[in-house]
């Protein structure tokens, strides 16, 4: 059985889960600027702020710790719900391997009536339920990367984040057999950070079982920063010295072409044109 | 080895490859808009720029039948190579299954001499390896549809093109099952048009291998448009009655949810955070 979805809302309370694109303001959509401006808490790290510049002025700013996610959300809920129109916010799409998921797996909690553990009898919030949610989509990294260098999601591609706190090696490592088998463009999420640096390494041995050494990769640090830095290397010299948390690493498929025209350089993934052409 | 891409332009004509978001011109990045502003001519379909409204006023409009990308995308080049500013636009990210990869792949056979055949010794355009071109991503139709109920590429996904037009159904095949070892997430570009119906149910039967018949699908029309609608399915209800060419179709993976608060629904697939919460 389908539902239709009822449009209609109730609800006194708002909080807005917005995606601002990756870095370049004139890449966050007005529709994400908006909701900042309606709110008069902003629930995000510093860093996004900065870049939103002076939309987040007047606004009260919540930060936690890096790491601190779930209260992160939790907060974001708590505030909306005591009557504060709230965004909580992050760079790219809060949609893609950030926030937006965590939010709705608390409510989730909540209509489960799971609240109780681990934090006791009290952690029951029907509230959270009455607030009403709009998600604003963003940019995401590898839609900068592959801008950047032409069109390398030309063709079916998959993400992948190689970060194993939350989720088991195993299942990571079956995405990359099946990325390779699929012969999906990827782009990993999460490729490394100070504590974790072989998986980049390790998700480049799987995919070079299923494609040659030669495949083009984009390395896009900091995209459409200031201190944007972009790098073409191939699947064979990939290389987590080469990566840190702040690099989209983007992989083409077999058929994935670098090409050079004098001073630039692309990549694209060709969509099969190639006979009509 | 790695090559840094060198900033420098030194073209005098310029295009730029613009992708307008899903229809809502409030998630237009200013700088899609900026693009078509700075361009004299538009080469798009004109329902695109219907969606952009007044920006487009007083720039010459070039428009060709559907399907002639081909032309679309030389019609481009040569608009710029001739020193025309121009912006070739397609709705949702144009580097995403749209006309990006098209003009790189035209630009990569200028450089292989491959210009020649099949349309003759004139065919040789060195003028369109002069135009600079810049690539702006846009908001894709599968982000549109996670935001809309809730968080659906919470964790790792995969897109695929159901149109065998330029792929053959061989290669589409093994990435439907690519898709289903690897328990991604996965949305469905092109999933049907009037000639082309049992794709998605195919796709449909593949993945049911894979995942249970409960995985949670969201069928989003028109999406960001005035006339959207939205509808909940499962996997196993999935078909192509209910699919036509403005619908994005996004399946679940094995652990997306469907939740029901009230009035609201919403599919969500978690990142992992279960064991923490």
């Amino acid at each position: 059985m389908t539902l239709a979805l009822e449009k209609s809302r109730n609800n006194m309370t708002k909080l807005y889960v917005v995606g601002t694109g990756p870095g370049d303001i004139d890449l966050v959509a007005p529709k994400a600027l908006a909701a900042v401006k309606a709110s008069s808490d902003l629930v995000a790290y510093g860093l996004y702020l900065d870049l939103l510049g002076e939309v987040c002025d007047g606004k009260t700013h919540h930060d936690l710790p890096l790491g601190e996610e779930i209260g992160r959300a939790r907060l974001a809920l708590e505030l909306a719900a005591s009557g504060k129109t709230t965004a909580l916010i992050s760079s790219g799409d809060i949609g893609i391997y950030a926030m937006a998921t965590l939010v709705f797996e608390l409510l989730d909690q909540q209509l489960q009536g799971e609240g109780a553990p681990p934090r006791g009898e009290d952690d029951v919030h029907p509230e959270w339920l009455d607030v009403e949610i709009e998600v604003v989509p963003g940019i995401s990294a590898m839609q900068a990367g592959a801008a950047r260098v032409g069109a390398m999601l030309g063709h079916d591609f998959c993400t992948i984040s190689l970060s194993d706190l939350l989720t088991p090696w195993e299942t990571i490592e079956k995405r990359l057999h099946a990325c390779g088998q699929g012969d999906f463009v990827v782009s990993f999420y999460n490729p490394r950070s100070k504590k974790r640096d072989w998986q980049i390494n390790t998700a480049r041995d799987i995919l070079l079982q299923y494609r040659p050494a030669s495949t083009p990769v984009l390395l896009g640090r900091q995209l459409t920063r200031e201190d944007e830095s972009i790098t073409f290397t191939t699947l064979g010299e990939l290389h987590s010295d080469n990566v840190d948390m702040f690099t989209m690493v983007s992989v083409g498929n077999s058929e994935s072409r670098h090409i050079i025209n004098g001073s630039k350089e692309w990549i694209y993934t060709p969509r099969g044109y190639k006979k009509k052409l």
